[in-house]
């Protein structure tokens, strides 16, 4: 524990894994009350900013731990098992610092990567490119950004913000990074939700914020280039890793419930529940559905660190190859994650449904996140790559 | 609304429909806020108790409505619509009437059906076989049951109980209805769960509690004749009927929420989300399921009639086959009301899983309440009939 | 037997099922051979000829055993649990004489129920709509036929042909009733697909062939009111029943193997294969499935009834409804019969899959004919009817 | 083409795909024919023999290519997209040189190595540990086998068969290795099964066979060690590669079909096949269950070869890791090879049934071969190890 107390000193990469588990069990604690409570986890995030693990996908040059993107997104998973909301504010941190330095110049972001490391930065979202309402206009050597965006997780408590809008000219979609306390920006704590209830994803208003030149993300800019356009994948791995992770929580407490509470059915001759072959059935079906998903999700995420380490010389098809073992393991883990959230009620029975336990929550948590993109449109990428080998067109969603 | 005034003047079985759809529409006006707050639809009850509905399965020459099974199981679906909790405890109301019915002898329903119709008495249940617990000592003319009894759906706000105990000398399930008002009696509000929220299903404690013998169910008793095991089947109806009507609500909210609020995915031409071809296959697909399970459910209810008709002659093989029927429409049942009820969010989008709808009450009822008892050895009730022609053994749960 | 021998003195409604069943006896000693040898199953054609079955549909006034729609699918059903060609052919006889009856006038079709009657005359079907290679000419009174034709069921063999082909001015489809053995009539021997071994749907060839305007139907014409527009209805119908009927004939020889031939898996201690959880969970589903299947059938069949017995002045909107029903009727009949005849090896066992038994056929044949029009489409329109209460349009399939 | 005429001078492991590959189309060119005609594929077996593919699983140091599992079981898999039953023999053939390896001593494995690669041996299964029949009697230093045994692929036309028998005495399975010329066995041309259709897995008859004691595989002997029972799960993953080869076979011929052939509803307004939205959720589908099926068989070959590098001293604990990685690819590969080659028809379209293509073999090739051993049992196995933590027990089938 003394990991914690210290974390710029001693927090080194092998030690991630541990710190993330101590964390976790943290959090663990008190998940149930905060599903249920809804709100900001601002004592979580502080352990979070304690731990040093949000300098994880920071070069060590830079100041960080150097983390590849296994590194980052085994800690979404592990979060999420326990604290999804966390899981997806702890993604998104490092989603934004990659947006940075995918659509910005290098003075912009290693100054942003050194401060964050410096300072323990938390990064939050303020881009949402479907929600057209905030519009930037330019101001002699400034741009001026107001009005509204709602889907901002990670706004609240955070230190750094990515906001997007559009030109009022060009109808472009211009990104910036801005200090969460800038004049002109309100953040609402009206994220009320069946699921994620702590991720703060809320609505956010801008009024007439002046945002500097230099923090504007212009250059490459926004999905301009095959390299730049790794960033809404890195936002599906985010989401990926995180449905993993809530999956196997949600099968760790059912487990857990089966072997000690559940109880034969009256009318078999069978001892105990776990001998019971219908429920045997099931956790086989778990086992299978969890097991492709695991391979599915590591292939992506190797793929997309092969990706990022190729770096601006990416191709448009080698971006497209990435982008398809990604979507394919969205897929899967949208399903499979619904899938036993669902029917890990049918392995522990009607007692399980006491909402003291709210083993709900797993299934809202991914019933919520799971509509960021409609799974779909995923299905038809991939039919379109298998036959018609034509592979996903980059946006914000693929 | 007049009829809801005086009900028990001028409702007639042709008005049921009209009038249960006006307590609907009533019911729904709060539904959400009391999904949320959970304890004792005290008002709606009453609401109920005044629609003369309470009386609907009884025969009118003893001063009720003379509703057949689809007529009351007709009821059970519509409030289910907007208000599962009510539909279960309504259903249950008529379940416990019928139990009077199928355990006792006729000196003893007769009154039972004089006295609720004439008072408007709601029955509540805390008959639960598996829960063993309550013991009943036979004692010079009268009995005592003491224990205590988990999962008493509709107890609180009763004025009669239907209670089941274990006869310390033999270990012979004994059942009885007794006033709730019986001293010794104590209702806990102790039901807190992920769904089915108003049902009031919590605990109770029978401290010495006294039963004539008059009240005991004692001839033919429980499940002693093929005619007194139509009980458990009945039951096993009121949920089916529960879950279609959970399926139809959730449904109709999912259609109005797509026609209305929802966009169709950006990076389509297409113009309305209602023109969407995926979206238009998975509505396909929520017809097809519900269709199914209203024919099996129609199919299953008038097999039940059928058996009732022919009253204490039933055969064991007549009775077993309605059993099929019933268990067949159970299975389609809880698949098809957990099939829409979580995929309904696909058709809408993810502004749709706002707290305020709460849509995701319609999953967490079917969820809870479907495992009652365990859907796989429905299945293999079904197997054991179409494979070796077995009928299914009566239980409680068959 | 002798009810075979002198079919139009005795057959009467009540006897057809009877009849029916001993047909079936017949066509299933040799209907593992003939789906081997493919071609035409003369003999089996010859014993329905005798049987007195063609004239099913027909009503008394005319000569007819003047069965209903129920019954006429309740053969085709029966046929297909041992023959499915031949509950091919002899369903779409019946179809084409409803096709005289839906699109010509009095004058027309009473005369060929009459002769259809008296001479157990076989209608084939050369009505393709799909396939505009036929083009029809018109010439002084008459029309000239000319062109190619596939998928043409049950022509040869055939005392009467329906045929369609595209006029040449107005590129409308015009249908007419033919005998077989006019001249510039080529039937092909030529179909030679996976299933369906014996429906010779094979192609046919239109050299000049003479038609008089006395065998056009062109009052009312195809499709063209709601009335007329039932033809398709009952061609899907055709389907279904068959679908359903081969579906119960695989089950029945697949249980028959569970119960005589499997053995339990030697790793459990099961004593035999019929006792097996796993095996009992198949026919569990697959008793669900064929259970849900047969009444949306029944219930489509219904609806067909009467919409046929309303007649001419059917509405469009009335149409719809029966389309809808049997639109559900149709997506249900092509998945039940795909996966039972697929799954049907499971709960048999390796042996099963001995050439001798030809167990596969099942699922050829309805692998083959659930092509006919792509399922995907009904879900749509099913569908288009729940979210936009739009009814099918009607086309020659749907 | 060279290569093939002199493979054992010149074929190395670089060149192993790309002979295989040429050997495919080879077996492609007549692979209809010969799914028709059933029968012993000589011509095909012999070109095998030439391509000096028979030796890829020898150790160098014994004259073979020294291939590791991932080799031998990709050649499986590419022979499996043409020719499923020369995928079998041919993995079977290794399988059976890897039964030596595993279930005898030193001597006889390296003698039968260096003779097999010398003279390109082709080995056939008479191994049938659930066929009884034959039983072994011990008689004064040598072994005699008699009685039958079923399902024995590959035996005809092989230079050696291992073949098992029962000891008359202790009832113990008892395994040997002998040529398939000796004095006694009969070979019976009597395999005529739905699919699989040459693979000559018909019966063998032991008349009085005698078998010296330095042919039998006694030490360690069969399953006698947790090494040694590495056996069962080569044989699985022979399965799982000729599967995943089968799928994607059936998906290569699908998508030609779809891209060239296939025409677009015509109640749409979509211009050709492969943009209709329902037939690329088809592909998506496909792709999906085929890239999990990809990753599972990989991540299995993986472990099987980690587990036979280790070699005698591998625990009970570790093959179990491997077992249970291989019984999850299993049950993916059984799953979505059916559902595959079942789905295809569904993407081209009715013309696709035609028999000319025998686009119907596929499915009837998996049909036929997953039933080896059943599926629920792998799933049951799944089931075990995730929730209570069991490792498969080593049997044949596990």
């Amino acid at each position: 524990m003394n990991i914690l107390n210290h974390p710029k000193n001693i927090l080194n990469l092998e030690d991630v894994v541990t710190v993330a588990k101590n964390l976790l069990e943290q959090f663990s604690e008190t998940s149930i009350q905060r599903d249920r409570d809804g709100g900001t986890p601002k004592y979580e995030r502080d352990l979070i900013r304690q731990s040093g693990l949000l300098s994880l996908s920071i070069p060590k040059e830079f100041g960080g731990l150097g983390g590849e993107w296994h590194d980052i997104l085994n800690v979404v998973r592990i979060f999420a098992q326990g604290d999804s909301s966390i899981a997806h504010v702890f993604g998104f941190h490092h989603l934004l610092l990659a947006t940075v330095r995918l659509f910005g110049e290098p003075d912009q972001w290693q100054h942003w990567y050194r401060m964050t490391a410096q300072k323990s930065w938390f990064w939050g979202n303020a881009l949402n490119p479907l929600d057209r309402r905030t519009t930037v206009r330019f101001l002699e050597g400034w741009y001026e950004f107001s009005g509204k965006k709602s889907f901002c997780s990670g706004a609240i408590d955070s230190e750094m913000l990515i906001v997007s809008g559009v030109d009022e000219c060009s109808d472009i979609l211009l990104i910036a990074a801005v200090p969460t306390t800038r004049s002109g920006i309100t953040l609402y704590h009206d994220w009320d939700n069946i699921g994620q209830r702590q991720t703060d994803s809320g609505s956010t208003i801008f009024e007439r914020v002046r945002v500097e030149s230099k923090d504007m993300l212009l250059h490459p800019g926004p999905l301009s280039t095959p390299f730049a356009s790794l960033r809404p994948l890195i936002a599906q791995l985010v989401f990926i890793s995180m449905f993993q992770g809530i999956a196997e929580g949600a099968l760790q407490e059912a487990k857990l419930y089966t072997l000690k509470e559940s109880r034969p059915w009256f009318l078999t001759n069978i001892a105990s529940a776990n001998e019971d072959p219908y429920i045997l059935r099931h956790y086989g079906e778990f086992w299978l559905q969890l097991e492709s998903l695991r391979l599915l999700n590591q292939n992506a995420i190797a793929k997309l660190q092969w990706a990022w380490d190729i770096g601006e010389t990416l191709t448009a098809q080698q971006r497209g190859e990435v982008a398809v073992a990604i979507a394919t393991a969205k897929v899967a883990a949208t399903r499979t994650s619904l899938d036993i959230t669902n029917k890990i009620f049918e392995v522990t029975g009607a007692r399980a449904t006491h909402a003291g336990l709210r083993l709900d929550r797993f299934w809202r948590n991914v019933r919520t996140q799971t509509l960021h993109d409609p799974v779909e449109y995923k299905i038809k990428e991939l039919g379109q790559w298998l036959l018609n080998e034509r592979i996903p067109k980059p946006s914000f969603y693929s």
